[in-house]
């Protein structure tokens, strides 16, 4: 599948992060795009978040670049807000744009004040090796604790032909996303205003980063960006808008379930699909209620098919449901009916529990039509190790 | 420091855990004793705690006997209510009392069917058993994943004498209490009328057992229990409440200190105290969100000072406050001076995170009087390993 037209990439070793590995990348849009956007909603808000919000806001939601790093959030920095500045300025001038055009992101360590310098020092190299092949460069240098890099790509086949979606993103701990997660880009060489854009991936967003949590914790660094800059052609027309909208949604999904799987020391990618309940809101709390329970996460780490746990988190999420109305399928084996144990035969589901992707379907027998998915992954011993120590 | 006086207590093994160590406890009081009792939150109830309910109501909350047993937590079980049932029916009988003057308590697995059988056939030779020196061996019975028995004394000089006040309690995992946690027995020789006593434990309850956490779970079976048997003599005056309240509320942060210290897998007692809230829900509120946020106790049993996850947790909680208000100390070590890095020795404060001990001080600056202390662990690789294979 080939790349939305009209973007390049690059990446490069700016030496933010310890290890001699690519932390800075650019994205670049060859006209000045459409954009839409998605942040955290932690209280705490890092500069790269606070200043791209600006930037969108005033430019009326046109962007030319993205600069990237990783290796440090700069958030609760003392030089944070003009860190963040200098580094969109050198960027803008060596893109020949207007500063509000570049959108700054950083994910990494909170707290350590980051040298715009070698951000800046770095950008003339960078921008001189920006190229349409490189997508998946740019893509690995953002990666933080990620194993490996996340990308997907789509073909929308619209009235007018064919358009091309691309998306890159990282993350492996901290991520409970809400409302964007992580960071996310996702490129378009369809035209699409920036009305329209914002409503397609508030809806993307929705079934895709909000229904994800590896620890439970939000970042204060979360941005999902999607750029549309119209290379193709080809307009996304009021008819294509569902078509458009649902590609972009699986595109986002794929990523979102991506992060799940390469969860922070995660041997397994867990989909729970809640149905039944009285509407989506709270299909999703329950799904949420079990994504976020450490006892339910061990146990699928065990292959534990131990359904009282999943019983017991969803009657925390707050959700009002009847008990003895409850099924619980877990690799599709029905182990709770109506809210008791249902008889299963217990190796056979221990082996089938060992697969790298487990499910969990909690259904509410009757007349409720809301049903959620969501993405998790397992909680090992590997997790602690890696978020013991990863600031020292 | 004397036991209350008036109550016996006794434990056996009745064949409900696989590996054989007591399993069943019984708590009397020699005399029909006022009561007062907090339950679970979940809306995944189990069936002692909704025949606990009933019974307290039925009988004006006078109780003569609890049974307890560890296990299994009679839960989402067929036969949960009649098990239930079947084991007060036989205490009462034992005890000469009525029915609903028996209180039954379970924790264990969940999901899988209690024998009342196993029960029923212990009660005559534990009730023969009962004893006012063993409260220990109550105590001991009662542990499911705690590795050593969680038990508390207080004396209270009243205006008419002296009273006692003794308390036992369990738990290591799936604790979040939110009302009432785990399992709690509390008992006191001094003469105290149910509404009285209800205020009372309600009011301890909400600085203890509600402020803590060991993985945000919140179990099925949660259950705090306060006796008063009057066998002192001595009665709670109105003009004694306050002093005796204070006294029950240190013993049942004692038992809460207990439980996070044995909380699963954790090596440290994590002290939280958040100062300069709107207000104590709001503090409580953010403390919660400390004590929860998995990043910040693998970050404590690393010993590392990553403050920028106890600021991105405050900020997830749902609090409004303004970050740049925002002192943090670790240990006493000023580490986050305004929402910003503050300068401190790395070196040393790695020493003294390597305490058994630790204390986060999460302090808004301003006229916030809003103030709540909340007690967590350090989140280690042996939690895993205990709940990975729990139930198989």
């Amino acid at each position: 599948m080939t790349l939305p037209l009209g973007y390049r990439y690059a990446a490069t070793y700016a030496g933010i992060r310890k290890t001699a590995q690519d932390d800075l990348a650019l994205i670049v849009s060859d006209t000045p795009a459409s954009a839409a956007a998605v942040f955290t909603q932690n209280r705490i808000q890092a500069s790269p978040v606070t200043l791209s919000r600006k930037h969108l806001k005033s430019s009326g939601r046109i962007v030319s670049g993205v600069l990237v790093n990783a290796g440090n959030a700069n958030c609760a920095t003392r030089t944070g807000d003009r860190v963040a500045a200098a580094c969109c300025r050198a960027a803008a001038k060596l893109l020949r744009t207007k500063v509000d055009r570049v959108l700054p992101a950083s994910t990494g360590v909170i707290g350590v004040e980051l040298d715009a310098g070698l951000i800046v020092n770095a950008l003339p190299a960078l921008a001189a090796r920006l190229s349409a092949d490189k997508f998946d460069d740019a893509a690995k240098a953002i990666m933080t604790t990620d194993t490996v890099p996340k990308t997907a790509r789509a073909e929308v086949a619209l009235e007018d032909g064919v358009v091309r979606i691309a998306g890159m993103t990282k993350g492996a701990g901290m991520i409970q996303p809400l409302m964007a997660t992580t960071l996310g880009f996702v490129v378009t060489d369809a035209r699409i205003g920036v009305a329209a854009l914002r409503r397609m991936l508030v809806c993307a967003a929705e079934s895709s980063y909000n229904r994800l949590s590896v620890d439970g914790d939000t970042s204060t660094n979360d941005m999902l960006l999607l750029l549309a800059n119209g290379a193709s052609g080809i307009a996304v027309r009021p008819a294509d808008r569902e078509l458009f909208t649902e590609a972009l949604t699986r595109l986002c999904q794929s990523l979102a379930m991506q992060i799940a799987r390469d969860g922070e020391g995660a041997k397994k990618l867990i989909t729970i699909h809640v149905t039944g309940a009285r509407d989506e809101a709270g299909a999703t709390k329950i799904a949420r209620g079990i994504a976020n329970s450490p006892l339910v996460k061990t146990a699928i780490a065990g292959s534990d098919a131990n359904w009282g746990r999943i019983l017991s988190a969803a009657g925390n999420s707050g959700v009002a449901f009847d008990p003895s109305k409850v099924d619980i399928f877990l690799q599709r084996t029905l182990v709770c009916r109506r809210g008791l144990a249902a008889g299963f035969a217990e190796d056979e589901l221990k082996a089938k529990l060992d697969a790298r992707e487990c499910s969990i379907h909690f259904v509410i027998r009757g007349k409720g039509t809301g049903q959620a998915r969501f993405w998790t992954c397992d909680f090992t011993k590997d997790y602690i190790d890696i978020n013991a120590s990863y600031r020292t």
